[in-house]
């Protein structure tokens, strides 16, 4: 087999086998195929893309490509669930612990935030002391005992993924839907949960600025996650604006503190309570979504899930007084406003353009070593469809640092469309795919 | 300017500037472009393309990229005939003499053969002490005291095109229309003549295989050459059988010599005479095809085209008697007959495969650093349209060595289809552009 051949049928469009897929996928990851002809192969995939059938070897090849977590020895199955970017978005916070309360194992690999999307990770590293690098066996253990356990995302996990995502990068070979879902997958594959329940975010703040793009990449990974023999199901959520009202570390938690407290804006506890349904439904928990909503509900008024989320950051090396006296965190050293400087209707947040303005503020990561100020931050206190006189207050914005709390003010200033016409509150769920 | 901008760019089928495609060139000659970006952008120019303007930039930055050669010393317009590449093609030894001979100054810049094709370099150096090894200096001395010579192609011509080219070849990105306009025409350009007489080869021997393939690249290399501002032709050629009846180093320098005594099969004559007379009209030296074609028989019926072959060859240090008395040449150690089998027309000649055949006879390069056997290659005695009996010989087959022949002979036998109906012979000349 050449890797010459299988560039030049991709180019005609041809079908490739599992056996070809996985020939250049161990190529490219042992070194044995050069970056210039995978990259001509990627240009080509853009073009011709991939079915359903390649996808999967696709994915499976990756996720192969290193260390498949084994979460065999947990007792009953295991959910996760995987969102594919927003801003504002801390429901893995929240439904974790909802989950986990209702006795379903949640044994969660997460990512840092990287660029104007925020990461589980750094969220909870608000908790002084919390920690992800507990080793695989604390992490099967804890989810054993207490049935919710969170590590970071190890450089052992789909290493093909992490070679071929960094060449599609400098590339332009990023935007392909059968790249895009395989990579995604392959890490969810290797992070071996059972059950996957995928939050695909359509919208101005997404990498899918549309409904009909994210629907599609949404059914490829239900494809390739079932035919992976893992239980898939994803919905389709509007990232038009940020998830909620906080955006930014320890204001985030905050807001999910407050979800669990049974304060959760409505958009929160619509997401929190769908994909967590899922998750229960996925693994058999329950037969019936509306079963899996009542106990659902149920977790948040008996404070079941609050004490379920102190006892995972407890066990984790966290200080679980902040969970319940949320007071304790830090507040930033600056803070101002930002007013509607007409009169009328909140009509468009250019939601990328939040998150960047949030990473401004020092709530974020421009590269990958950079520090993030946890305290820093946006909370709105106006979303789409809001109507707003010349003054009111639309969001406030925090930051340790006076000249970034400047910057970071401007740039959300330009992210906020007031209109005079009246314009409706956006819908949050727009959409999911189950084909259980 | 950014490279990844710019596969973006091509990959959404947009059209790149001048300045752009400059840019990418010489990027990729100094190295600040890696292989991996510019094998992407490769790929998509293959499936976008690249318009008239774009092709042309591409053309000219990749002949500025290294030496141009100044001809500008030369008296006179130049011409220069340049073959896409076929097998028994021996035009040049012929137009290049009659040209010259008739005051029309002819500056050549030539390759050695590889794969099927054969090469003039090759074919020239059976001349005993013949050398294309000579300076700038002395080449146009000698073009301005005899009016021809021939040079071997330097590394330093066009050099991004040797380094693309060379990507190409391992990412299966070669066979672009525009791609291979701009990498034959940069090297023409460079090579400095006035005037370009493209011989586009099409068929079973060429890379081109149908008439509509051959027309589209010629067209596209006429305008390129147009717009570089070299007046340039093109001839679309029949390559479904090799040219001539001689294939192989020593035999076509004999049946070129035969041609140059007025003894030339009808398909080598119509070939000369046509490509030469564009070269004698483009130059300005006749102001009609029907003159040029007056000219180049009589140079013929003179002698005169056959007395500057032999000035030219000792020129360059060659053995001129050879010239004259052909039977010097030596002859291979072997030979042996492919026979007909039955009774029918030669219907058929793969002759990609006959070019690989006077390969394996030892008449050519499997790679750069082969050997050649001067005296090997196939002699036909039949082409396509001849009616055969079972016994008739087709071809006479020479090698200097026995294994080779029989290897040769059996790989010959397979590329020659003989069938019950009857066959017309093949037209040579298939078209003509002419945009002047």
């Amino acid at each position: 087999m050449r890797m010459y051949d299988l560039i030049m049928k991709k180019k005609h469009g041809l079908v490739l086998s599992d056996e070809e897929i996985r020939f250049l996928v161990a190529g490219y990851t042992n070194g044995g195929i050069p970056d210039y002809q995978m990259s001509a192969f990627l240009m080509a995939v853009c073009f011709c893309g991939m079915d359903e059938k390649e996808t999967l070897s696709l994915t499976m090849a990756m996720a192969e490509s290193g260390e498949m977590l084994d979460l065999s020895a947990i007792h009953g199955k295991t959910a996760d669930k995987h969102s594919t970017g927003g801003v504002g978005d801390k429901t893995s916070l929240i439904l974790g612990p909802m989950v986990a309360s209702l006795g379903v194992p949640v044994a969660k690999m997460s990512g840092r935030g990287l660029g104007h999307t925020g990461g589980t990770i750094d969220k909870l590293e608000s908790f002084p002391g919390f920690s992800v690098s507990i080793s695989n066996e604390q992490f099967i253990s804890n989810v054993n005992r207490m049935k919710l356990a969170i590590i970071g995302q190890t450089a052992e996990l789909a290493p093909a993924d992490k070679k071929l995502y960094a060449l599609r990068d400098v590339t332009a070979t990023v935007d392909e839907l059968s790249l895009i879902a395989a990579s995604i997958m392959s890490k969810k594959l290797a992070a071996g949960s059972d059950v996957i329940v995928l939050d695909v975010k359509a919208g101005s703040g997404a990498f899918m600025k549309t409904y009909e793009d994210a629907r599609r990449l949404a059914e490829r990974m239900v494809d390739i996650g079932n035919g992976a023999g893992r239980k898939t199901y994803a919905v389709i959520s509007d990232m038009n604006q940020p998830l909620g009202l906080a955006v930014g570390n320890i204001l985030e938690v905050k807001e999910a503190i407050g979800a669990l407290n049974g304060r959760a804006p409505e958009d929160v506890s619509e997401a929190c309570i769908t994909l967590a349904s899922y998750m229960l439904l996925g693994t058999g928990r329950v037969r019936e979504l509306p079963e899996a909503e009542e106990l659902l509900r149920k977790s948040i008024e008996t404070g079941a899930a609050l004490n379920k989320f102190a006892e995972f950051i407890k066990a984790q090396g966290g200080d679980e007084r902040y969970v319940y006296e949320p007071d304790r965190f830090p507040e930033a050293a600056h803070c101002c406003e930002l007013k509607a400087e007409t009169d009328g209707y909140v009509s468009e947040m250019l939601t990328e353009e939040v998150g960047l303005a949030s990473l401004m503020l020092g709530g974020g990561r421009e590269t990958k070593e950079s520090e993030i100020d946890l305290t820093a931050g946006i909370v709105f206190q106006k979303k789409i469809g809001a109507k707003v006189s010349a003054g009111d207050t639309i969001a406030m914005l925090y930051s340790g640092d006076a000249g970034k709390l400047k910057a970071g003010t401007a740039r959300l200033k330009g992210a906020i469309r007031i209109r005079t016409e009246a314009c409706a509150p956006l819908p949050h769920i727009l959409g999911v795919v189950d084909k259980s």
